[in-house]
C-alpha cells in the first residue's frame, strides 16, 4: 500500500478495500507499521480446532485483527495497550438467519440491543422489508453500517419476494435482481430461505421460474442458497430439498427429521425452542462432528432479547441441554461463518478478522463481561457503550402504509345471497396446515354473513397497504380474535407480505384499526368501544421503529396491558403453536410458505378474494 | 424442467446447468420421475456427521445422486438395480492441492490412472501449464471433461504466473485474467496457491500489484484464496500470512507450524511427507475437531502413483500415524469440498452431488474394491473401467518448446575477462534458502571459466523455451550434476516457470541436450558421449505426455536404468531435501518462490544474465 492512498473506512466489505486493508495489516503483523492496540486477554478459543490458548495478545488495527499470539511476542509496536487477563476470548458470536425485522428496531438500534449480548454479526433473512420495498433493500440494511455503527448486517435477498405467486406488494426479486445484489455488494452471502418448496418442485407453479431465477442468480456468483424445510421431514421430501441446492434448513423440530437433513448435507440451524431437544439428541446419539451445524433465533421481538437475550440466550441453551460450551460457541462462530463463506471477516479471532471479541468472566455460564466490534470496547456489562448514529431514515422507509382511503365497517361486511338466512362460509384457524379448510354454517343478518362468538367464530381481514386501493380480504376465522364486543387488534407485521392484519368482533372495530395504523405508517392498534386503546409504532416499513429497544419494550408491556384486558377467544391448533391470551402469533399466522395451504391474502389477480390454496393456486369463496 | 428441455450434458458446471439438472433431480427424489439406478451398500459414510449408516440405496440419475436413505424405502422407480451389501461406500476422494502436471500425464490418462483408487476430484493447482500457456488454462483443463472423462478437474489460476517479476514465459495473470476465470466457469474455485510472498508484503516488489490485483479479483467474485507458506514458522509471518486474506497453507511442516496456522485461521492441507509427524501431533495434543484440516498430494509422479496411491496413500499414511479411519476420509472429503466451497457438488454422498462413491472391503485398511464416479463404475480393484476418450491435443498443447536455434557449446561458456587465469565464481546448490550464495575461484581455460569436479562444482542452464529468442542463464552449481565427463542431463519441467533446465560435465553435452529436448517438445533428455543415452517424452505443454501411466513409467524407469550408469555428484545441503543419485528432483530446484533467494532464471529485463535475488530484486555477475 502507497503511503499517500488513504485506508478505507471499512464499513461495508469490498474487493478493493480488502486489498487496501489487507495490505497494511500484513505491514502491521510484521510489525513494520506500529498496530493501534493490544488486548492481551487471560484464554483465547481457537474455535477452528476446539482448544484455549492460554495468556494471549490480539493485535488489533484499525477495525481488524493483525496478530494473535503469546502475550508479550509481539514484534511490532503498538498505540495502546487493553490488559484483561482474568477473561476469556471468544469470536463475536453470529446470527445465521435472523430477521431483525422481528425486533422491530432499525438496525442501529438492534445492534445496541444484541451487541452487548455478544452479537456482532448477523445474516439478515431480508424478506420482510424486501416485501416492502425490495428494490431498496441493500440500501436499507447497509445503512447503519455506513454510518459507522460497529455490527456487520449481511444482508440475503429474500426469495419469498412475493412470497407467493398470489400476493404482491413492494418487492420483486427473480434472476436480475439477485444477480445485481450479488455482483454489487460483497456483503451479501447468498439467497435467503427458499421456502415456497410448492414452486421449488413443480413446474406448473406460477412462480417456479422466479425461484429458480433466484437459485441460478446465486449459483453464478458463488453464493449460498439457504433453505426453509417446515414441514419438510419424510425421506422423499428431505433429498428433494437437498437435490435442488437448498445447503440449509432452519426448521427442524425431531432428532430423525435432524439426522436426516445433516445426511443429506443440509447445514442445520436450529433455532431455541429445538435447542432442548435436538441437542439432547445429538449427544444422546454419541455425535461429535457438530461442524455442519449452528444455532440461530430467526424471529424474536426486542421484549424477549431483553428479557431471554440474543445468541448468548441460543447458546446458553444448548449448554443446558449438555453441549460443551465450545460446541456451544462454534455453533455461533466457525460453523455459521464458515457455511456462509464469511470467514475472512468473521467467526473467529485470528487475522485480517475484524476485531469482534467476547469477553467472558464465566466460560461455563457464558458470562459476558464486554464485547469488542471494530476493535472497540461496545458492551460493558450488558451495556451498549459504542456509537450510536443519528440516522434520519429517509421518506422512503417511512412512508410504506398506502391503505389510499379511510376504511369504514362496510368494508369488512362479507354480503350474503339475497334470500339466504344462512350460509356455509369457509374457515381457517390460525397455523391451519391440513390439506382443506372446514366449514361452518353462520347466519346472515342485514345482508351479511355474521361472526358466532359462541363457536369460537370471528371476522379476520388482510388489507393491501401497497397499491393504495385499499383491496381487502375478508372471511371467517376460528379460535382467535376478541370475544369481547366491538373489538379489534391488528398490525402491519403480517408474514411474509406485511400487509395489515386485523382481527375483530366488530367491523366497526376493525376499520378503526386499519385507519389508525395507516396514520401512524405502521405497528400494532388495539381499539374497543370507538376508542384507540393502545397503539405501538413501527414507523419505518411498518415493520420497525427507530427508537431503542427499552423503550419500544416499554410501549408493548402499555400494549400488553390493555391487551390483557380483553377477552381473547382460543381453541388450540393440532400444531400447538397456538397459545392462549392476547394473539400476538397472528403476525405469523398470515404466513403463505410450505407447510401453508388455504390462506387469506390481499385479493390479487390470481386470487380475487383472496382465499387460495398456495400449495395448488386453486381458490375458493369465503362464503356459498 | 419442462419435458421437452434436454437434460444438460453435466460435465462442465455451470449455473444454468445446475437449475435444469437440480429441477429434474428434485422431481426424482420425490419420485415423480423414474431414476436410472439404485446401488445398494452394505454401509455408508456421512462425512457431514462421521456416522456409519447401515443398509443404505444411493439412488442416481444422470451423473447425480437424487436421493439417499435406507434401502428399500425410496418411493420412487428405478431402471436398474446394482447390490454391493458387503462393501462400505464413502465420498469420492478430492485432491484440494494437486498438480496434475507433476503426474506428466494429461487430464485423461491422470483420470485413469487416481480414479480407481477413489480419487474422483481434483482441485488443480495449475500454475504449471499456465505459464507455458496461460491464456488457455482453463481450455486446457476442462478438454478431458468435455471429452466425457469422470474426474472432475476445478482448475485453479495459478498466482505465479510468472513465478516472480524476473522471469517470463507463456502466461500472465493479473486482475484482468483472474476475473475472467473466476466470473466465466464455475469450475473454478478461487485462486491458487499464493506464493511469491515478498511480493505480497513488499510495496516495493514489482509483482505487487499483479498479485494483490489477483487476491482483488478473487474477492470479488467470491473465491478461494489459496496460500503457498512455505518457510514461513514464525509467528510473523504466519501471522501477516493469514492477515493478508490467503486462506489455507499445504507447507506445513512442522507440529507448532501446524497449530500456530491452524488458530491463524489457515485450512492446512497436509502433504504426505509431513503426515506421520502432524497427525501423531495432533492426537498427542488431544485434537478432536478436524474440520479444517485436508490431506493432499500437491506433486507426485505417475511412477510413484502407479507405486504408493493416489489420494488413498495419503489417508493410509494418517491412518498408520492413527487418525481414525473415518477423520481420515472427512480429510479427503467434506473439509476440503468445504474449504472449496464445493459442496453443492462433491464431498459427501448426498443429493445433488456428483454420484462418486468408492466402496471398500474392508474399511480400517480402506482398501477399495470399486469407485464410482458420474453413476458408473469406472474403477474395479484398481484397474480404470470408465470411458477413455480419443483426444486430438490441438498444436498449441504440442508446440510448446520454441528455442529458436540448434544450440552449440559456445552457448554454454561462460567467458572470464581476459588476462584472468581464475575468477571468483557464484555458486549455489539445489535448495540453496540462505541470504546470499557461495563464492568460489575457478579456473579459466580458453577464455572461458571453468567447473571444477574435484569440487563437485559444475555447470547449470536455464534455457528459456518460450521467446524463439533462445536466451540462456548459466552459472556454477555445487553438489548435483555428472560426474561422469561429458555426460549432461535436462527436463523442461523447471517449476515453476518451466524453461529447460540442464546441467552437465561438458558444453557439447548440455548443447545436445536441450536441442534433443526441443526437438520432442519436451520431457528429460540424457546425454554421454555425443550420444542421447535416454529420453522420456512430455510433448503436451513441455509438462505432459498423453500416454497411460504405465507407458510413461515404463519410459521413465528405462530412463533411470540409464540415469544410474552415471555418477552423480553430491552434498548434502542444510535442508535436508538433496537426495544422492540421479537428481530428478532438480525440476525443482528451479523454484523461486518463498523462501527461495538467489536463483537463476532465464535471462530477463529484470535479471540480465539470469542471476537475481527475488527477495530483494537484486543482480549479481556470475563470475567477477
Amino acid at each position: 500500500m502507497s503511503e499517500h492512498t488513504a485506508r478505507p473506512e471499512d464499513l461495508v466489505i469490498t474487493a478493493a478495500g480488502e486489498v487496501r486493508i489487507r495490505q497494511e495489516l500484513t505491514l502491521v503483523a510484521l510489525g513494520r507499521k506500529p498496530a493501534d492496540l493490544v488486548l492481551r486477554v487471560g484464554r483465547l478459543l481457537d474455535v477452528h480446532t476446539r482448544r484455549w490458548l492460554t495468556d494471549q495478545d490480539i493485535v488489533i488495527h484499525g477495525r481488524r485483527i493483525a496478530w494473535v499470539g503469546p502475550a508479550g511476542t509481539f514484534s511490532g509496536t503498538v498505540r495502546t495497550r487493553v490488559e484483561r487477563p482474568a477473561l476469556a476470548a471468544v469470536p463475536g458470536f453470529g446470527e445465521v438467519h435472523k430477521h431483525i425485522e422481528s425486533s422491530h428496531l432499525t438496525p442501529e438500534h438492534e445492534a445496541a440491543m444484541v451487541l452487548p449480548r455478544g452479537n456482532t454479526w448477523t445474516c439478515e433473512a431480508s424478506h420482510e422489508l424486501s416485501n416492502v420495498d425490495g428494490g431498496r433493500n441493500l440500501s436499507f440494511w447497509l445503512t447503519a453500517r455506513r454510518h459507522g455503527v460497529p455490527m456487520k448486517i449481511f444482508p440475503l435477498p429474500g426469495s419469498a419476494v412475493p412470497p407467493t405467486a398470489y400476493e404482491s406488494g413492494g418487492g420483486y426479486f427473480g434472476y436480475d435482481e439477485q444477480r445485481g445484489f450479488l455482483r454489487d455488494n460483497l456483503m451479501v452471502p447468498g439467497l435467503d430461505e427458499v421456502m415456497d418448496w410448492p414452486s421449488v418442485w413443480n413446474p406448473e407453479s406460477p412462480s417456479y421460474e422466479r425461484l429458480w431465477g433466484m437459485i441460478e442468480a446465486t449459483f453464478e456468483q458463488r453464493g449460498v442458497i439457504e433453505g426453509h424445510g417446515a414441514g419438510l421431514h419424510d425421506s422423499a421430501a428431505i433429498n428433494a430439498f437437498a437435490a435442488a441446492g437448498l445447503a440449509s434448513d432452519h426448521e427442524v423440530l425431531t432428532v430423525p427429521e435432524l439426522f436426516a437433513k445433516l445426511a443429506a448435507g443440509v447445514f442445520v440451524e436450529i433455532r431455541p425452542r429445538s435447542i432442548p431437544d435436538l441437542v439432547r439428541g445429538m449427544l444422546d446419539a454419541g455425535l461429535t462432528d457438530f461442524s455442519q451445524v449452528a444455532l440461530t433465533t430467526d424471529d424474536r421481538s426486542a421484549s424477549d432479547t431483553l428479557k431471554f437475550g440474543a445468541c448468548d440466550y441460543n447458546a446458553r441453551l444448548a449448554i443446558e441441554a449438555g453441549m460443551p460450551v465450545e460446541t456451544a460457541i462454534q455453533c455461533l462462530t466457525i460453523n455459521p461463518a464458515r457455511h456462509m463463506r464469511l470467514t475472512p471477516w468473521v467467526g473467529s479471532i485470528a487475522p485480517g478478522r475484524f476485531a469482534d471479541i467476547v469477553l467472558l468472566s464465566n466460560v461455563e455460564s457464558l458470562h459476558i463481561d464486554e464485547v469488542w466490534a471494530d476493535g472497540r470496547c461496545v458492551g460493558r456489562n450488558g451495556t451498549y457503550v459504542g456509537e450510536m448514529p443519528a440516522i434520519a431514515w429517509p421518506d422512503w422507509t417511512r412512508r410504506t402504509v398506502n391503505v389510499g382511503r379511510d376504511l369504514a365497517a362496510a368494508d369488512f361486511a362479507i354480503a350474503a345471497e339475497p334470500g339466504r338466512d344462512s350460509m356455509t362460509a369457509a374457515i381457517l384457524r390460525p397455523f391451519h396446515w391440513a390439506d382443506d379448510f372446514l366449514t361452518e354454517s353462520l347466519p346472515v343478518r342485514d345482508g351479511a354473513v355474521q361472526r358466532d362468538a359462541a363457536r369460537r367464530i370471528t371476522k379476520f381481514a388482510i388489507v393491501d397497504r401497497y397499491s393504495g386501493k385499499g383491496q381487502i380480504g375478508r372471511m371467517f376465522w376460528r379460535g382467535c380474535g376478541p370475544r369481547t364486543p366491538d373489538t379489534a387488534v391488528g398490525c402491519s407485521v403480517a408474514h411474509d407480505q406485511h400487509n395489515i392484519w386485523v382481527v375483530g368482533s366488530s367491523d366497526e372495530a376493525m376499520a378503526r384499526v386499519v385507519n389508525q395504523i395507516a396514520r401512524q405508517q405502521g405497528g400494532w392498534a388495539l381499539v374497543r368501544d370507538d376508542a384507540v386503546l393502545a397503539t405501538v409504532r413501527y414507523e419505518i416499513g411498518g415493520l420497525m421503529t427507530a427508537r431503542p429497544a427499552e423503550e419500544l419494550d416499554a410501549e408493548m408491556q402499555a400494549f400488553y396491558r390493555h391487551a390483557s384486558t380483553i377477552d381473547w377467544m382460543h381453541e388450540p391448533t393440532y400444531s400447538a403453536n397456538w397459545p392462549e391470551g392476547f394473539p400476538e402469533r397472528l403476525c405469523f399466522a398470515t404466513l403463505t410458505c410450505a407447510p401453508w395451504r388455504w390462506v387469506l391474502v390481499a385479493p390479487s389477480d390470481r386470487a380475487p378474494q383472496g382465499f387460495v390454496n398456495v400449495q395448488t393456486g386453486q381458490t375458493h369463496p369465503v362464503v356459498w
